[in-house]
This record gives C-alpha cells, sequence and structure tokens, in this order.
C-alpha cells in the first residue's frame, strides 16, 4: 500500500510540499524556501489539514533563521522567530494545532537563545519531533479506532483527514488504513467536500493509490446514503475541539452528524491531542473562516452564478457534542463529556 | 420584475426552450421540431422541474403528428402519438408530472381519433391548457404560500423549483415573487444543489433576474445556514408525493429537511396538484433516477477526482411525511396526513 506524504525538509531544511491545490490532476512538489513561502502555501490551502499545518508551519519557522554559522546575535534571531511564528500563525484562524506547534517552536528558540545555543538545530529539532509525534499519533488513533470498525463494513467521511492532512497515515482515515494493511479495510464513502472538492480530489485520490475502496458522493447526498443501512459508522476528522467536546471540523460536518442520529449510526472525531483545546471552552468561543465568494461561485475561472452574487462561504462548521458518539484520540477513546476531566493528561503538554 | 419564461410555442407550433444548461453564462433558445429532439432536452436537463417537464413533454407529443392538412388515417396517427408519448415517458423516471401530462394528451387524442377529428388542433389545445392551468396552479401557489412567509424575512430552498420549472412563476418560489410584487420579497438562502448547480446556475439567476436578493451557500453548509436562527422557513419544490406525503423532490432535500426539524424551522413543500400521486402509496415506491458518474466526478470536462472512481448519483431523495409541515397546492396548505382523504378532491383530473 502506497500512501503520499504531503511533507518533506529538503536537504538545506527548506520545506518541501505536495501542492494539493493541484490535485488529483498533478502530482507537483514544490521547494519553500522562505517564511512568507510557506505561509502563502498554508493560506491557499497548497498544504492543508490542521495536523499538517502544524507540521508545516513548525518546519517554516526554521526558515526565519540564517543557515548554520549565521553571525547574528541571540536577540535578533529571536526577533525573528517571532515574526515568523506571528505571521505564520495568522494563516488561518480555526485549526488550534498550528498555534499548538508554533507555540512549542517559540518556547524552543526562546530556551535555546537564552542558553546561548544555535536556534536554527534546536528548532529543526523540535520541528521534526512535532511530525515525528504527530505520525505516531496517527498511528495510535489507527490502533484504537480500527476496534470499532466492524472489518469489511462500509463508513463514511468528509473532507481529508487522511494521510495529505497529517505527517502521518491521517486521522479519520488511519483507523481505514490500519484495518487495510491487516487485509480488512472497510468501503469508505467519501463526500466530494465542495467548495474545493477535498473529499473528490484529495480523499478520493490518496485511498485509491492505497488500494483502498470507496465510492464518491455528493454533499447533498450524505443523508440519503446514511438512511441506505449499510455505514457501520461516520468517522471525521478535526480542526479544534473545544473543552466540552463541541468540534469544529470542515463544513458539512454538521450536517453529516445530524443524518447519522437520524439513522442511529455512530458518529466519531478522530484527532491527535493537539487539536484539543481545553482554553476554549464551547464551540461558540471557535474562531470560524470565512473565505472568498468566488470559491462558491466560480470554478476554474469560469462564473456558475451571476456576478455579484452573494455568497456565505465558511471553511468550517461546528457539531455539538450531544452529537459525537466518541473521540479517539492518541491518548484514549472518550464520550465528549469525558474531556474536561481529561484535560491535564490529553494535552501533549 | 422580469421573470424569464423557459418555454413557448413557436409560430408554427414547434416547442421554444431556454436551455438551461448554458445558463447562467448564456441565454440561448432552442427550436425543437421533432419528438426526439424533445425527449433529448428533457434528458439532458436542457428543459427541467417536474412541471415544466409535463408541459415541454405534452408541447412535444404535437410534434408526433404531421401538420395539418396531413393525409395519415385517425389509426395510423395515434399510434404514432402513442410512441411519442412512449418515448417522452421514457425520458426521466421520477417525475409525476410527465405521465400525468402524457395520460392527458394521449385521451384526448384517442377522443379527437374516435370522433373523426383533426387530432393536431385537439392536442395543441390540450398542450395548452395544461400549461395554462400550470400557470394558474403557480400564482394559487404563491397566494396560498404568501400567508406562511413573514414580510421581509429569510427563507432556504434547493435546487430550482421557480419560474424556470414551470408554466409559470414556480412552486417554491411563487410565494417569494407573489410577495416581491407587494414589495415584501423574503431574503433568499440558495444552497447551490451539485451536481448540476441549479441552484446557483438557475435559481440564483432567476431571482437576480428579478431582482430578488439572494444569497448562495454550498450543500454542505445547509445545516450550519440553519442555525443562525433568522430562517423563517425552508420551501422546495417536489417531482413526485406519495399518497402518504413522502415527497420525492432533488437529492439534498432530506438533508435540509433534518437540519431543518433539528433547528425548530417550519419545511414546507410547494407542488401542483398533478405532483400527487395517489397510486404510490409511500415514499419507498418512488423511483429514484439514477445519473451518470462523471456529473459527480468531473467539472466542465475536467477529472475532479481520479479516473475509474465508482460514484453514486441518485438525482432525487426522499423526504418522509414526518419531516414535512405542510404541503402547499393549487387547491389548498395541507399537512401530509390529510392528503390521502383529500385524493379525490386534489387530483386535477
Amino acid at each position: 500500500m502506497h500512501i503520499p506524504s504531503p511533507i518533506a525538509w529538503t536537504e538545506s531544511h527548506s520545506v518541501r510540499i505536495l501542492d494539493q491545490t493541484l490535485l488529483p490532476s498533478e502530482e507537483t512538489y514544490l521547494e519553500l524556501d522562505s517564511v512568507d513561502a510557506v505561509a502563502e502555501a498554508i493560506r491557499m490551502l497548497r498544504v492543508r489539514g490542521a495536523p499538517l499545518i502544524g507540521i508545516a508551519a513548525a518546519m517554516g519557522v526554521v526558515l526565519a533563521v540564517g543557515k548554520r554559522g549565521s553571525r547574528e546575535v541571540g536577540k535578533a534571531r529571536l526577533d525573528e522567530i517571532e515574526r515568523a511564528c506571528q505571521l505564520l500563525g495568522s494563516t488561518r484562524p480555526t485549526a488550534v494545532n498550528l498555534h499548538w506547534a508554533l507555540d512549542r517552536m517559540l518556547r524552543r528558540a526562546q530556551r535555546a537563545c537564552g542558553a546561548g545555543e544555535d536556534p536554527r538545530a534546536a528548532l529543526i529539532a523540535e520541528a521534526s519531533a512535532i511530525w515525528d509525534e504527530d505520525r505516531a499519533m496517527c498511528d495510535r488513533i489507527g490502533e484504537l479506532g480500527a476496534s470499532l470498525i466492524p472489518p469489511g463494513s462500509t463508513v463514511c467521511t468528509v473532507c481529508n483527514a487522511g494521510a495529505l492532512a497529517t505527517g502521518g497515515i491521517g486521522t479519520a482515515l488511519a483507523p481505514v488504513y490500519t484495518l487495510h494493511r491487516r487485509g480488512q479495510a472497510p468501503h469508505v464513502v467519501v463526500p466530494e467536500t465542495r467548495p474545493l472538492l477535498q473529499g473528490s480530489r484529495l480523499t478520493a485520490w490518496e485511498l485509491t493509490q492505497a488500494g483502498v475502496d470507496c465510492t464518491l458522493i455528493g454533499d447533498g447526498m450524505v443523508a440519503s446514503r446514511l438512511r441506505l443501512g449499510d455505514i457501520a459508522c461516520v468517522i471525521v476528522g478535526a480542526d479544534r475541539i473545544a473543552a466540552n467536546g463541541d468540534t469544529a471540523n470542515k463544513i458539512g460536518t454538521y450536517g453529516l452528524a445530524l443524518a447519522a442520529r437520524a439513522h442511529g449510526i455512530p458518529f466519531y472525531v478522530a484527532a491527535p491531542s493537539s487539536t484539543l483545546d481545553p482554553a476554549t471552552p464551547d464551540g461558540s468561543r471557535i474562531p470560524i473562516e470565512q473565505r472568498a465568494a468566488s470559491e462558491v461561485a466560480s470554478w476554474q475561472g469560469t462564473r456558475t452564478a451571476p456576478v455579484g452574487m452573494k455568497v456565505w462561504n465558511p471553511a468550517f462548521d461546528m457539531t455539538p457534542a450531544e452529537l459525537i458518539t466518541a473521540i479517539i484520540t492518541d491518548k484514549g477513546i472518550f464520550k465528549p463529556q469525558e474531556l474536561r476531566r481529561q484535560d491535564s493528561s490529553l494535552r501533549s503538554e
């Protein structure tokens, strides 16, 4: 099974990404050698998915400090790093992993500079650690989640919470890949996920690359597809999980959760513990990113709606905790209401 | 207010249609001068919308008989007409108005031929009557439905059940236009309605042409938009209403109904009485048209999903009666459970 890797270091520790805006027709890799380039790539969704955004931003911080042997003094370098973290942190508002990763990078830089060490080496080590930990969290989510999916069943997801969204085998798709390695892959129903089609362009692509059987549907078909009666569970990713279990994820998740509830189908959220945000008490406090009207009102430059049309285009929605059967994290499987008392042990740091 | 008319007779009683597949970028009219051409136009959705399909098919039957003065004898002409009705009736399986209109045309032809009259004149009169009645039914639905919509409020629809779907001012949009004429138009939230975008291409276009304020959203945004709390009601069209009130309509309607229920928002179906099908006991018996995979997996010839991808693409879904607040017909506003005892008076014939 081949699972594509959306991110890598170059030899000189620039950031190499798979440009996800060009999939599925082109598999093009870009070498990003400045903080600005990484910020642009995140903002334009060339690199996306909450965990992967965190990793890419962390790797991007490295580009804020000169190459090894640079003669800048500690304070100036730390200012550079802080500016880089601010720029990268401003790219997208909803995913909390981004801020979590940047906080780690900044603290590590402060420690290194405080100790008179080369911050570049420390930052490379920290970004690599964030990536390694994410890969391990994906594996653990895969192991835990696989226990919830009957072998050979059918599951439904939304958007892309797979290998292309993380540093490993994904979050929502991790149990799918884990079962696939055992020869017990479920069939995966994939809503196309307008406006940017992360379902058809990304999830369908990576599942097909990996040899997992899947079926594409339109977003409006979700409720009817769930009514057919053969879906064992719904499993989605998350961009931020509030302290009470309310979950922000790709727009369409909330409607999918309502349909799952109507048909008595378990609804699982799969996310690394870096997605938990105990500082946000409930979903109403999660900032929801609004994106450009043109994403909905046109297609590859062709208008699909009258010129000047008003558009509402939130990138995410909020699924209330009461619609979530369980949250699958690397630290265990929890009911949403169990999160609050697990807070201290659930967060990685 | 300018509401575009999607159908007309030519001087020689060929069928002129607005090619709806080219909207919103091109407003192109086609002259159809054979039964085959009308069947192709219905199958390819150049003319669509349950009531309008019925009208177009009825007008198409006229093309099966030679021009006035043809010397064919009655029996041969009746065979031609029957073949035309069969061909036109096979174009799309879900909308019941199509069969209702063709049944009327065939009976009228039989009466004319039986009486030794020219069937062509009779068929032109019958098709014109079907169209006139539809226009009147739209007006009546508009009057009745307007009483359910608070002036100046916001409503949500799906697909296109407007002027472009009927011979008049639409079904779901009829109350909107009726209120608009009184200077009290509601704001209309329009889901784009993938895969063929009848929401963005058609509903947004005709509302904009008419000067009604509207906002486009993606299909996955429906539940979140309803949660905002400002939607007075949802109002949709129908392709077939079973005896128990279960309603087939454009795919996405069922999910919209579930979201309306979750937020306590009234959910109305608006349809002419020709859409009621007392012969179908419940929604499970309504045939649901499956359309080509390419509609979902590609866009204007460009693949959006991996080649060979499995696709599930039903054109319609079924909303159970218990999710429907009321059905607005030209004969009155009914709760779904009231339909059965109204059957005899509700059907036009």
